[in-house]
């Protein structure tokens, strides 16, 4: 469609322009044995956010969505939540009444969704999901929402020796179901929120059976304290998308030599949604004004992105 | 000194008997592609305990004589300490004193002496006692007191396209300080029990604080619990040294396809120490069981290993 089938080289779907300069003069100054800002492979450590960065997350995250569908799921074993909120709202598919219920309903959704399996029947759960589900405005599938420029990217890095990162707000037990397949990311390299697991020894063997509690919150202050846990060394390159991300560009930017901190601004209303200070979801305010004043790379949607999906090609 | 020259291969420090035939045996196997139990190297998958099963674990955990150098290199700043216990017994070397604390005093010296710090700071403690404390009986720095067999077996595996893990009891920033250069594993394949960190906006810029707070305790069953948090993937190889780590190959154990399930048993009362059932530390006796019911791989250090430590063959 838009793509410039005539473009060869690294991140054919970046525009030409400063962005996509700022990245592949970053590349090439840390994978130079001869430059200064040299790094050696094992310290090329790149993290990604996953919602808004790597695929979309609009009209809400998708694996909210993913939670309201277990609800009507699971309805059948519930039959108080015909009358109980939020489930109520969500049978009903009342979603202002979901709303009304703010953050605490949000989370009763999601321990009532997420908890009570062991983990191998959550992974199937979500692996089922993944595979069937379909996005309410684009009846895709949601991991053909992810952006082919951002695909690009984590396979250029790779090429170059980095290792690629995942560090989201979002549960590391439901990425960690499909993210291999479809950004090339390991389990081992997936970094998320999660709930207690508890060790139990039934008559078919030993199992990890999710607890409906809080463990960890990989969000906010979360990123950096999750990075320094999961991985023990510093990124090199983060990549985010709103002020949830802002604490791990801070904390990569701290960092001696070369760095690379970038942002995915969400401004093209047409091809994909055009959204940042005022939005609830994904919101990108402190974030943005920092990126601006300390000269971080922020990806212009509309103007450095020559096509949004990998499917926009077909 | 009692190193076979003559002999090549690998693993030249484990005598040849059924111990070493049993893992070179399931290396094989599951690197033989045409084998039914091949196994690609993305899920070669090895974890190993580290105190009494990568290095010693007497008198004492060597983190715990860590901490009780803290508690004196601290008291400067702590002049109550004098009067209190168990720092008193610390101070006063009167380890019956300590000890009669149970394990509540242990606690209370570890949480004294690893929280407060940056993890910077933390790390640079850590390194600069592991590069000049010596262990109490040999007079050898404590990386010293690695176990020769141990790191060739880690080396063998890694050529076969394994990932090696350290799955411990012991903290994992105290770990993570010294084992890359030790055993050859980078911080990111270090999983160890946990304070809380919390993220900080100084004037030198971002930091993250050790609070004096258990965030994780990866022993018994904390270990598969550990191990699925951190990897996302079921080891296929285990190896322990105590009740400790019994979970930790069950979990393994409970697999599909070929799998190893190692004990090191410390049977050489000369050349290292003899304890299994009744020590308080390393405490092996239901693993010990399991491990002969099952036939699980029991590396008797007496019997398997030509050599203990790296130095015997100076």
């Amino acid at each position: 469609m838009r793509r410039n089938k005539a473009q060869t080289g690294p991140l054919p779907s970046w525009n030409e322009g400063a962005t996509k300069q700022s990245i592949l003069q970053f590349v090439e100054r840390v994978t130079t044995e001869s430059d200064r800002g040299f790094v050696p492979p094992l310290d090329r450590i790149a993290v990604f956010d996953n919602d808004g960065t790597l695929w979309s997350e609009k009209p809400a995250y998708f694996q909210l969505l993913f939670a309201l569908d277990r609800v009507r799921a699971l309805a059948v074993d519930h039959p108080e939540w015909q009358e109980q909120q939020p489930f109520k709202a969500v049978l009903e598919d009342d979603i202002d009444g979901l709303l009304a219920g703010g953050m605490k309903a949000i989370i009763d959704i999601l321990v009532a969704t997420h908890g009570g399996n062991t983990t191998d029947e959550f992974e199937q759960i979500v692996s089922d999901w993944i595979a069937s589900a379909r996005h309410p405005r684009t009846g895709r599938l949601y991991t053909e929402l992810v952006f082919q420029p951002m695909l690009e990217l984590l396979d250029f890095l790779r090429a170059r020796g980095f290792r690629t990162y995942i560090v989201s707000g979002g549960g590391i037990e439901f990425m960690r179901a499909w993210v291999e397949g479809v950004y090339g990311i390991p389990p081992e390299q997936v970094i998320g929120s999660s709930i207690e697991t508890q060790f139990e020894m039934r008559d078919i063997g030993p199992v990890l059976v999710r607890i409906p509690k809080v463990d960890f919150v990989d969000d906010n202050e979360g990123k950096p304290v999750g990075i320094h846990k999961f991985i023990g060394r510093r990124p090199i390159l983060a990549f985010g998308n709103s002020d949830g991300d802002r604490e791990m560009l801070q904390w990569t930017a701290a960092g001696d030599g070369p760095r690379l901190m970038g942002l995915v601004h969400h401004t093209d209303a047409e091809r994909e949604w055009a959204y940042d200070r005022e939005s609830p979801i994904g919101r990108l305010d402190k974030a943005l004004d920092e990126a601006r004043a300390r000269g971080w790379t922020v990806a212009d949607m509309k103007r450095d992105w020559q096509m949004i999906y990998p499917w926009e090609s077909e």
